[in-house]
């Protein structure tokens, strides 16, 4: 059982999708499983982190930017723009896939737990991330 | 059909929890199947590395705290103390989630493979990890 | 139900591996579920990236590269090789495990999405990489 959440585009960071993962998974009437998430993309990803302070995310997005600088000399593939390589590399240090354990119809996050999509690109794109949901016994 | 598996604290570094894992594995009666990994913290992540030469771990612990030192005026999140911003980022890098097969009753690991606990913070706060166990047919 | 596929070793960098991927799952019959890929290696990983430009696979090389530099004198696990702890230490960052739903008998990948092993040695060792297929219902 395979769903899809559309997120809007609005520029590059953190962007929280708990909610939408959560009412996915409400909706599906699954009790207990493992739900999937897969972002279909390379210039975006997923992340699981804090959701309680936003300057986690703030400080996530300025040290990947510092890290990982537009203009790199290195950069061959910058044929699409000054954001587009930063991107691929931040995506490859983050997460394409990521598997929470579901029981009595809830995700089994952690207290301080939210799911992110991480998006790379100034551009403001729609990104597509699939739910999978696997139903136990 | 999630299991939890309670680690200790211990302080800073990884630690190995492929036995623990193993148990768990073996208790369920599941011949084959898959067994997810999650951890439900943010300052905390699990990795898959070698676990042949303890050095492999010393050299990633020191790589890691070189890369993200603590005291970087970067950070704005430093109300937890100076190794609360750099555990997320290290949690970030590694995996919040694995996933490995099982066959005959048994995790598929490679020769070489451990799974390990990987701790960021120097306090001693004891760790949940969720184990699901999905089997086959 | 577990496959292998069995990567042959033509040195470091990024080998695109999803025509064999694709080639298990028709081979196995599954309509809609989940493919879970995991690599017995903690010195070559996954990753799931860019196909169309080959210039995004060769900027990731040689990023990391950088990034991770042989003969670093940080690490004390040298004894095989210069190569050896930077494959570590790549690994760490990127996937050991990835998992990727399928419907109609495909994986489904996002347009410009290819699935990648990533070796981090410059011997030429064969790769074991595991292919678990979940079924739906």
């Amino acid at each position: 059982m395979v769903r899809c959440i559309l997120i809007r585009g609005s520029g590059k960071g953190l962007k929280e999708i708990t909610n939408q993962v959560t009412e996915q998974v409400r909706e599906s009437g699954i009790e207990n499983g493992l739900c999937t998430l897969f972002i279909q993309h390379t210039s975006a990803s997923l992340l699981i982190q804090e959701n309680a302070d936003p300057d986690v995310c703030h400080d996530i997005e300025n040290w990947l930017s510092r890290l990982i600088p537009e203009h790199d000399p290195l950069y061959t593939h910058t044929a699409e723009g000054p954001d587009d390589m930063p991107a691929h590399l931040r995506s490859m240090l983050t997460q394409t896939s990521v598997s929470i354990p579901v029981q009595d119809s809830c995700l089994m996050l952690g207290t301080w737990q939210g799911i992110f999509l991480f998006e790379h690109r100034r551009n403001r794109s729609d990104r597509r991330v699939l739910i999978h949901l696997a139903s136990d016994g």
